[in-house]
Order: structure tokens, then C-alpha cells, then sequence
């Protein structure tokens, strides 16, 4: 039979305007190829978010393959700046041009067509799972973690999990991701007394105590990085007042910290953390110092072995190059997978990912399904 | 001749609806009265500010007493939250309610029928020049300056000035001011490199230098006071940033410090030494650092002597108060004055100022007013 095309599915994708939480007709698109496909489909949505769960195979076998990816894309941005249409996976000199071609539409389509190809030229002894979410890119509470409750509630098990998010900094097979940082933000409240500016001593200035532990957040070393991790990190993201009289001491200032940490910490020791130098800085100026706290994400590691193994020899075979084994860069799905089986991320070239005129090379989607085959090649024989 | 009515004059004064720079009617009534006293009145209006000069006596007598004050007012703020009307001059149990009763109707009022009544009454070897202006609470670009600037120009001199600001914290009689400590304002704007938040490395935080900057700053001590002065001060009056996304690393971020200051310093060794501490952080931290400063005042003293002990003998014998010579407080006309000949500032109790249903006791007025004709009667005895 024919190959299924990848780069054909990853067009009718970029075609289907799925704008996070809008399913754009792009699941439904999926599990209609994959129904045909003889894989059995389960819509996983939860409140206004569309959920696809495909498996081929028996269900419970004890050797799953599982892919995930997202078919919801960010914004199109400033429209009148892209020189394509965002939504017209049109194609140029080999390079097909729309909003989610990197980010993730193309590594959608490579695996599924890779699966589908895959459970029906060498039928194995064994299943493949598909998690597709239409939420990976907004407040990813229906999205992966929807279908994972699923999962769990229907006796779906995948033995370990490809996430095909964009990986590789600039050329194609350079990086396989085995873990992601933790992410957090704290928001610090600082309040104390408004006066006049000519008679500080009767006020109690809040940016006083805001400034102090500002710096003293911003100048402390968290680590110097662990075996598989950066260092963490701090950044202050905003302070505001927006007091516009010079003559005026202001009762309340604001500001946000953005902490992406490794496995030398959790949420919960750096909220203790944070806690601690805002009491320090409340007790030290007599200010009352107010934090909320936003974990996005623990750290996590799938250490290298057989699963990143697996992934590597297909990259090397297919590109030549030796994947870096990276734990760097933001959040993704991998962080929900992590509690469910072994996870890697394996993907495109991220580079144009969330611009205006994200493309892919129409070859790199072709060399992305082989990669994918040869996983699951190797991994059922 | 019956007494002139500083009461009935304040209330006129009132209901002249003179927000800064509106003239109200205010100038124009006072013009009228001291004409009709006998005073040689000249309108020193510049742009859109009226000035009122009044002079009774020879220009350029060597014994000329002057006074200063304002009938402009600052805008009525929550009209609805005023129990009596703003520019009604109601009168409740002996106490008058508008805006302006405090800050300066009734000093103006006081000093006028004052100055009317002794020159009449007891035509003095001298002058009594009064210099009225319609611009004090707004920039005072063109208020007491541009009746300095006439003075200079026609050869009118003052020999000591009064300024009939309100200088009484709680009971009247209390306090004379003798200067001013400084005013200025700094305002910084830190840029670095924008950036992801998971990244900090590849961004360069402005808010990191911003933090250290303020901190500095605020922790500073300028001085520990002097003679007649309080210890100089400094304020963060604002740090801004305005990003919402925790997930960036702002470009840019702003703020501004207000300091007072006294005889220690000028405006120009503090602008030095906050250049100096700007360059330092955007050295420290590879950040750009700006900065623009506006000097609102230098600081300013009539040390003790002929003039204060002249106001000070007065205020006791009307009062049964020994006032203190203060140099507290913000900043007033006589920073323009000071330029002139000696300075100082006497008034009423000044706690209601400013505020919704701003109102003096009129008494105080009748005490002002009496207050003002013994210091004349000395003066020129």
C-alpha cells in the first residue's frame, strides 16, 4: 500500500484553524485517519477543550508504545506581518509556511502517519497509543492531563511515551530532551503606610522593603546546575507601582518572580525559600509582604537508558548526527507524562516556533516520520 | 473709619473660583479693594497666570515691608464627598468651610485688610508692598516669579518679605518657618535585553540593576540634619514596569525618587552622586542607565534674627505661643523670595489643606489679621 504522506496531513492540519481551546476541525480530521487506520479512537474532551485518544493494538499490553503531541496553536500575532497566509500551509522553495508547521502540527503528523504505516506493513506483538491534545499551548489543565485521567479511568496504560514537541535548536536529530526544569511564579505583595514624600518618616515606604528583596531574590545562586540540569533560575519578570506623584509615598507596590528550577529543588522547598526572605524583608521594614505562589511544573527526569537509548540510535541512524541529551528550555506535556511512564521529547527544528512565518523544511517532516518508523522498529523487535 | 473685614474678604475670596491657573475674580476684587485703599496696583500676568503688585508708600523706600501670598487652589478633588459647597464659604459654628479657607484666602485676606487698616490709620515712613500671585499650587513658573522678574525690572524692592502660607501644624501661633529644605526628582529608566524567562542568560535583566539601584539608594543616609534642618531624605515614589507575561524578561523598566534636602547639599552634588550610583549599577550589571532630574527648589534659610524675632515677638502677643522656627514642610513661594531679601512664612493652623471640606476657625482669621497689623506696627515703629 501507499506510504502515508506526512506532509500532506501536516497541510490539512496548518488548514484547520485550531487556535487554542478551537479544534479547528484538526482532531476530527486525526481521528478520522486514524479510525480508518483500524486504530480505536476516544474523544478525551473536557470542558471547552477536544481530546483525541487512538490505540492500536490490545489494550493493557505490556509493550505500548505511546506518542503525544498537540494540534492547538498560539495566536497568529500581528496577521499583517506574516508574508503567507498563518493558515495556508502554503509551500515555497521546500519550505511550508503557517502558525503550528513547527510547533507541533508537523511532529503530529509524522507519527501518526509513522504509526499508521508502522501497525499495518509490520503489525507487532504489542500496541501504540496516541495522545493528542487541543490544549497544550493555554492553560493545559483539559488538555494531556485530561487524557491521562482518561487513561487511568479506562485501564490505558503506554509503557513509555515519545513527545513530539520541536527539540532541536538548529539542525535537525541534534537534541533529545530527557527532562524539563520546574517552573514556578511568585507574586509579592508589599504594603505599608502612604505619606507625603517630603515626610518619609511618618509613611513606610513599600518599595523600600520591595527593592531590598528584589535584590536579595535576584542575587542569590539557587546551584551551579546537577548532573543532567542547568542551573536553576531566577527572573524578575515585572515590579509596578504605578504611582504617578512625585510628592507621594505609595501604600502598596507589586512584583512577579519566575523561578525554572532543577531537581536539586521542588515547589514547595523554593516556596519556602521565598517565603522566608519575605518575612525577612517584612520583619527588617515593618511591611507587610504578601506571596502567591503558581507551580506550573516540578522538575522531572527520565535518566538516560533504554528509552532515550531507543531514541538516540534512530536519530543517529537516520540523521548522522548524535543527539544531545538536554534537560533545557521551557515547559511541555512531558512534565504530565512524567507521572504516567518513561518520557523523551523528540522533535523538529523549534527555531520559528510561536513567530510570525513559522515554517518547516518539507523534507525535515519526511525525515522525522522515518526517525519515528525506526523507533518503533526498533522498539517491537 | 470702621476696620476693614478680613472675614468678609476671605469669604469674597471664596467664592471666586480660582483653580489653578483660573484667576476667578480673586485678583481682580483685591485689585479693586487696594486700589481703593489707596495702594498703586499693576497686574504682572505672564502666559495664562494673573499676578497682582500692590504697593502703598514710595517705590524704593529703604523700610519696605512686603508680603507674599496665593489665591489659586487646588482643584476641589470628589466634589460629592464635601458636606458644605467648595466655594460656598459656608460658616458653621464659627467655622468656615471652602477650598482655600486655609490655603491662602484667609492668609491673603488677613494680610491685605491688615496692610489697608495700618497704612491708613497709622501712615507709616515707609512702604507695604503686597505680591499677590494666581499660580502657587500649579507650576509656578509664572506666579511669584513673574512679580519677582516686574519688581526687577520697575525697581520695586521689598525689604523683608512675609508669606502668609499656613505654617501651623495644630494650634495657632506655633510655628514660623525660616526656610525650606530643597526639592527634586530623579527619574531613572533601566534597559536591558528582553528575553524568556527559562533563559535569563540570553536576556539581561534591567530589573535586576533597578532593584540594586533603589536599594542603594533608599538605604543611603544624606546626612543626619544640621542646625536649623531635619535630616535630608529620599523616597522611591515609583518603580514600573507594566509585564504581564511571567514568562518574559522586560526590556526596560522604569522609576523615580524624590529627596528633600537641606543646606548640606545642593541640587546639583545630589544629581552628581545619583549619576554616580546609576553608573555604578549599569556598570555592575551591564545595563544602560538614564536619568532626568528636575530641581523644584534649592534649599533655602533666613537664619534667625531682625526678621524672625520681629514675626516671632508678634505671634507671641497676640497668641501667648512662643513659635518655633521651623524649616520643615514642602516647598512654598518664598524659595523665589529668598532671592530677593529675607523670607520667612507665618499663617494658620494648615491641617485641613488640601483636603475635602477644608475649613478655618474665624476667629483665626480676626487673630491673623491682628497678628499681621502688630508686625507691621513694629516693623516700622
Amino acid at each position: 500500500m501507499t506510504a502515508t504522506d506526512p506532509v500532506a496531513l501536516t497541510s490539512a492540519l496548518i488548514r484547520c484553524p485550531s487556535v487554542t481551546p478551537a479544534e479547528g476541525g484538526a482532531l476530527t480530521l486525526l481521528e478520522q485517519v486514524l479510525s480508518d487506520a483500524g486504530f480505536t479512537c476516544t474523544r478525551a474532551d473536557r470542558d471547552d477543550v477536544s481530546n483525541l485518544f487512538a490505540r492500536w493494538g490490545d489494550k493493557g499490553h505490556e509493550k505500548t508504545f505511546g506518542f503525544n503531541g498537540h494540534t492547538d496553536v498560539v495566536p497568529v500575532g500581528d496577521a499583517a506581518a506574516w508574508t503567507h497566509d498563518p493558515f495556508g500551509a502554503e509551500v515555497v522553495d521546500g519550505v511550508m509556511y503557517g502558525r503550528g508547521t513547527t510547533d507541533m502540527k508537523s511532529g503530529v503528523a509524522a507519527f501518526a502517519a509513522a504509526a499508521i504505516d508502522f501497525v499495518r506493513d509490520t503489525p507487532p506483538d504489542g500496541a501504540v497509543i496516541l495522545t493528542i491534545t487541543g490544549d497544550e499551548e493555554g492553560d493545559a489543565v483539559n488538555g494531556t492531563t485530561a487524557l491521562l485521567d482518561y487513561m487511568a479511568g479506562a485501564g490505558e496504560k503506554m509503557s513509555v511515551c515519545l513527545v513530539g514537541e520541536p527539540t532541536c535548536p538548529n539542525h535537525m536529530g541534534e537534541m533529545i530532551k530527557i527532562g524539563r526544569r520546574g517552573s514556578m511564579t511568585a507574586w509579592f505583595t508589599v504594603t505599608g503606610v502612604q505619606g507625603h514624600s517630603a515626610y518619609p518618616h511618618r509613611a513606610n515606604n513599600p518599595l523600600n522593603g520591595m527593592a531590598r528583596l528584589m535584590d536579595r531574590l535576584a542575587s542569590h545562586t539557587l546551584d551551579s546546575g546537577s548532573e543532567h540540569f542547568d542551573a536553576s533560575t531566577l527572573a524578575i519578570v515585572t515590579i509596578d507601582t504605578g504611582n504617578p506623584a512625585t510628592n507621594v509615598i505609595p501604600a502598596q507596590a507589586r512584583a512577579a518572580v519566575n523561578i525554572r528550577f532543577n531537581e536539586l529543588h521542588s515547589g514547595a522547598s523554593l516556596t519556602e525559600w521565598l517565603q522566608g526572605e519575605a518575612d525577612r524583608v517584612a520583619g527588617d521594614f515593618g511591611l507587610k509582604v504578601e506571596m502567591e505562589v503558581k507551580i506550573s511544573g516540578e522538575s522531572f527526569i527520565t535518566p538516560p537508558g533504554d528509552l532515550s537509548e531507543l531514541v538516540s540510535r534512530a536519530v543517529q541512524a537516520e540523521t548522522n548526527q548524535v543527539p544531545e541529551l538536554s534537560t533545557t528550555g521551557g515547559t511541555s506535556d512531558a512534565r504530565f507524562v512524567k507521572a504516567h511512564c518513561p518520557v523523551v521529547e523528540f522533535g523538529l527544528v523549534g527555531k520559528t516556533m510561536h513567530q510570525v512565518d513559522e515554517c518547516v523544511e518539507v523534507a525535515q517532516i519526511h525525515q522525522l516520520k522515518s526517525i519515528y518508523t525506526r523507533i518503533l522498529k526498533d522498539y517491537f523487535a
